[in-house]
């Protein structure tokens, strides 16, 4: 394919038009072209909640990337709603000063529209910058819910965002960020509490800690005046050191490919069912009596999984 | 089934336990039983942007209902994260001034989970609460994300509050609530900016007013002292007569239909390839081969579809 040809030469107008292609649904033969030439970017994974100031982080340690001579990918995700704080124009607004750096590419993924198809939409758009050449593909995320945790299972290196306030780190807790957590950061940490907040967090190694697995690091960081930030690289370089020493960056890697074909093995059968089943009018039929209560929807169901299935 | 024959003789009992099978998954014969005895409930829907007080609203509503004789089941789904608020406790305690009372049930749905099966969950709630007579099912959601579109499809009739607060009708806009809403609430109308966010709303028609559809009514409420809450129900009354008369309700309840045989066939293809495809240690293969780049995860799950799909 012409664009992927582009793309692969290292043209950048081609690769917006393919990550436009993928994230509105037709990009499958783009990734198809693609996937043999990804599995070099490194995946970091910033998340936390709303505020934190997981952007300017991103943004400093992408400007740090940059002079080591990397190239980085940024996907910017947000499917919080619009009443949650509007981030999404001041983000856009913000990150501009980066686009227009050499070997920086940034996106922003927003969409009210299916959460499960930003996960998804997010992994292929992550593929694209990866065969692109990308060393790293940064993937900041606002909140903390489901969107993220399917994120945080994308990423080789899952950063936890943080601010010192009174709780945080025990909500941070309870929404299951510290279980997806390789590096916490604690942001604004020239703001009180920060100490006590690293003193929490530290606690609940306790709670978690498996032998001779990964503790996460607990670093301090004023994003906006950098400082930290240099530290914050080295220590996602340890990270990654581990990771690929002890295995577990193959074993993670592994089950993205798992996770990655049960997601198209699916995709295939749907789109299978719209066109075999769907289409003759039976279900027509069925949704009325079903309506009528003549039916059970759930035997009806049973019978198309058997029409359809060997 | 025991527990089906006690819940439609109106054990509470075998309700509350009928409904934690369901949320646990392991409800499927159970809504198979129950299903016949559906159809008869009424689905209101209240959703909005956090503090924009629905659950108040939903109490007064369920002791107007309770009032008139009628039987209610509220649906409290709340799948925001701690971070935003953490209203969950508060509403649970709030709400149990209603659970003592005759012919009401509560249910808090509450997951730091998947989302996709939140939304699943709640239907599936709904259904048993509808089998066991329920008149109305109040389904109650905090946030304006995929999760409440989704609800937003099970409802016969939605219902959006909002709260007096300057640029909320804009916001409400573009998250797509106007869409779904049948009924606009202005909560805490006696704040500053309520006649003004009711002009706002009223502007919006332009946008988006069909011939012959609909028109949501705009109301104002102070639901903390009970204010405009007769209304609301005889308003709710309206559009249901209005739905039943135009054949719309026939129309949603069809396309719910729909929607469910869906659900239940991906649901049975899923645990099919379960059993089939992803035993046999051919996947483990195959991934370790994607790995090492060998072979492509698209041209993989294409074969797989082949074999399982006549």
């Amino acid at each position: 394919m012409e664009i992927v040809n582009r793309l692969l030469k290292g043209d950048k107008i081609s690769l917006a038009r393919a990550i436009s292609r993928v994230e509105n649904g037709e990009g499958a033969p783009i990734l198809e072209a693609l996937f043999p030439y990804s599995g070099q970017a490194y995946h970091i994974g910033i998340t936390g909640p709303p505020g934190a100031g997981k952007s300017t982080l991103v943004d400093k340690l992408t400007a740090k990337f940059v002079e080591e001579g990397k190239r980085v990918g940024i996907i910017a995700v947000d499917p919080t709603s619009p009443f949650s704080g509007g981030a999404l124009l001041g983000d856009r607004v913000r990150m501009s000063a980066l686009t227009g750096k050499e070997g920086v590419f940034i996106r922003s993924m927003a969409s009210r529209g299916s959460l499960g198809g930003i996960a998804r939409a997010t992994k292929d758009v992550a593929l694209v910058l990866d065969a692109y050449g990308m060393d790293y593909i940064i993937i900041e995320t606002v909140g903390v819910g489901q969107v993220e945790l399917d994120i945080a299972q994308l990423c080789d290196t899952t950063i936890v965002v943080l601010v010192p306030e009174s709780g945080d780190s025990i909500q941070a807790m309870k929404a299951g960020l510290l279980e997806i957590a390789d590096i916490i950061v604690v942001n604004k940490a020239d703001r009180e509490g920060a100490d006590r907040m690293v003193t929490e967090l530290k606690f609940t190694y306790e709670l978690r800690s498996e032998k001779g697995k990964w503790k996460y690091p607990i670093l301090q960081t004023v994003a906006t005046r950098g400082e930290g930030i240099e530290l914050l690289g080295i220590t996602i370089g340890s990270h990654r050191d581990y990771a690929e020493g002890s295995g577990s960056l193959k074993d993670k890697r592994k089950e993205r490919i798992r996770v990655r074909i049960t997601e198209l093995i699916e995709e295939k059968i749907r789109e299978r069912l719209r066109r075999q089943v769907f289409k003759k009018g039976e279900l027509e039929e069925a949704i009325e009596r079903i309506y009528r209560k003549e039916l059970n929807p759930f035997r009806i169901a049973d019978e198309i999984v058997r029409q359809v299935i060997n």
